[in-house]
């Protein structure tokens, strides 16, 4: 008999993922789908799809959904979606980070590439501008620059294994759980402490999980730490920066920035990060290209789930608290 | 004993490639290395180190220099500095081609994710510009282009790898060299024909060798034949394009184009590229980053070679057909 799907969210945050794909494969799966932005719409449903703005399923509300037996998140974080309860219950929570996480991990690889051989500098972009020639050498690769991640998680992973790939050079990583051990496997060097990978970055990738000890964490007095000329690029959540801190080293000219997150989304016309010099910015793209896959994954894995295989993405409580938490984005905007 | 070196080119560019690390090298190998801009330098010699605009070691200079057994280019394309007649000879020619191209790809995947993700048109780069929100749904991510690759050399082969890595979609490439098992054992489809590559590529990145037949080749009907909107990225041999061709191209707004290779370089000031629209330049810096390693990796397979071990990057005859033919870069300005 076919399984039942309420796939609960607003509107216009279902819209952005569900596409043809999906519906083709709800199809061949023969999973009916539930369309609505209540808990409730899963009454008597056997998986749940959630995506950006869809309500918690803490152990209370589950509770009264007996049918429903895993969760499957069209998204990254499931912060917003799950919270500490939720694993209390038997219930399954998948989400689509994994294929977010590659999407992500290229941004993250065009700009490191692009800051490392200084494009911004050296390039001709603009209809306006002539090429100068004189610049490949004011401003050479700087390919013996040591580049800073700050966290170790699936983004961080893929990046890691990109770099290698690429011969990048000495990558620094510091992370509260991942273990040294797995840092050298992955190519990469333990940074101390934070401060130590602060101190040695001359790239610094900001990718760890926003969490009441990460947010606003490389503040004013953290930030200085960085070796002048450093360039901090930020493609995970905006929350982990003191904004107001990295204004001022990019007025000052100390630093440089690359930044595809923002504390208010979409950036307003008039945002003081407009005003600023050495700095790039990208308007939440990180992920983009990657999210036409996350509901066609998330039903593929809800079909392994109930064919009895092991499904992919799973997010089990230890996972649950590395991952982001959502409701630290305190002024929300669109988050796709 | 001692081997004797002649490093053998004009003195401003052997300053390009002569470092420290060459120095460091030299001394611990025991190698005695002399400096000159003539072949009669080599004298006596059991090794010659070219690079850009050394002169030609062909069979009747070899013939004069019975001691040299190696003859070592730090640099790309062995083009300027052998001729089919140094094949003839028993002299083992190698090129640091291999570091080259590493670099080279670099610089194309860089701008392959740059296009794919239309950074150029959604980012804010500069500092009078205001980011765009709207952009990222405007210019989505061409994560369905397929990515045409034309030529199959070092260059391409590293490419291949890292698309592969990195998911970047259907790459399809032409090859008048490459097996169509050798391509598809890359990753990539062979295409039927170069119209059929020009046809289907929305990205089509130039990596061909520089020879007689290929001597601009994309010509006006060629690039014709490119879908509208399509993306012409060439860090290989400026010769390759028809450049009125492509400048007619972009003037008209159906085709997009990244260039790092001119006819006349440096770039003068007054080029007309630097009229143009949908145009990003770089100052021929694809190998930048490499160049540094060019005398030493010679260096280290010199003593490969008189230790009696294989040298990497041999170049022989049938590969010395295959390469570009700087004799074709009719205006010549600096290489590097």
């Amino acid at each position: 008999m076919g399984k039942k799907i309420a796939f609960v969210a607003p509107q216009e945050k279902r819209a952005l993922v569900w596409n043809a794909e999906a519906e083709a494969l709800a199809r061949e799966f023969g999973f009916e789908i539930l369309f609505g932005d209540s808990p409730e719409t899963a009454a008597g449903c056997d998986g749940v799809m959630t995506t950006w703005e869809s309500p918690c399923f803490s152990r209370a509300v589950l509770e009264r959904l007996p049918s429903v037996k895993i969760l499957g998140h069209a998204a990254g974080s499931v912060g917003i979606v799950t919270d500490a309860t939720t694993y209390d219950t038997g219930v399954t929570v998948i989400s689509a980070n994994p294929v977010m996480a590659e999407r992500v991990a290229e941004w993250a690889l065009m700009m490191l590439l692009a800051v490392r051989r200084n494009l911004f500098l050296c390039g001709r972009i603009r209809e306006n501008e002539t090429l100068d020639w004189a610049s490949k050498r004011k401003f050479p690769v700087r390919k013996d620059a040591t580049i800073g991640i700050w966290g170790l998680g699936d983004i961080s992973r893929i990046l890691l294994r990109f770099c290698r790939e690429l011969d990048l050079g000495r990558i620094l990583l510091y992370s509260r759980h991942g273990s040294a051990g797995e840092i050298r496997d992955r190519g990469a060097f333990p940074a101390d402490s934070f401060e130590d990978l602060l101190r040695q970055s001359e790239i610094l990738i900001c990718f760890s999980s926003l969490t009441p000890e990460t947010h606003r964490f490389l503040n004013a007095s953290r930030l200085a730490l960085l070796p002048d000329g450093a360039t901090v690029i930020n493609a995970g959540r905006a929350g982990l920066i003191e904004s107001d801190a990295l204004v001022a080293e990019l007025r000052s000219g100390r630093l440089h920035a690359v930044l595809d997150v923002f504390d208010v989304e979409p950036l307003p016309a008039d945002s003081v990060w407009n005003t600023l010099p050495n700095l790039v910015m990208t308007p939440h793209m990180g992920a983009a290209g990657g999210t036409d896959s996350y509901a066609p994954r998330i039903l593929r894995e809800f079909q392994h789930f109930f064919s009895g295989l092991p499904p992919q993405g799973v997010i089990d409580r230890k996972r649950f608290f590395t991952m982001s938490d959502d409701r630290l984005i305190y002024q929300k905007g669109t988050s796709l």
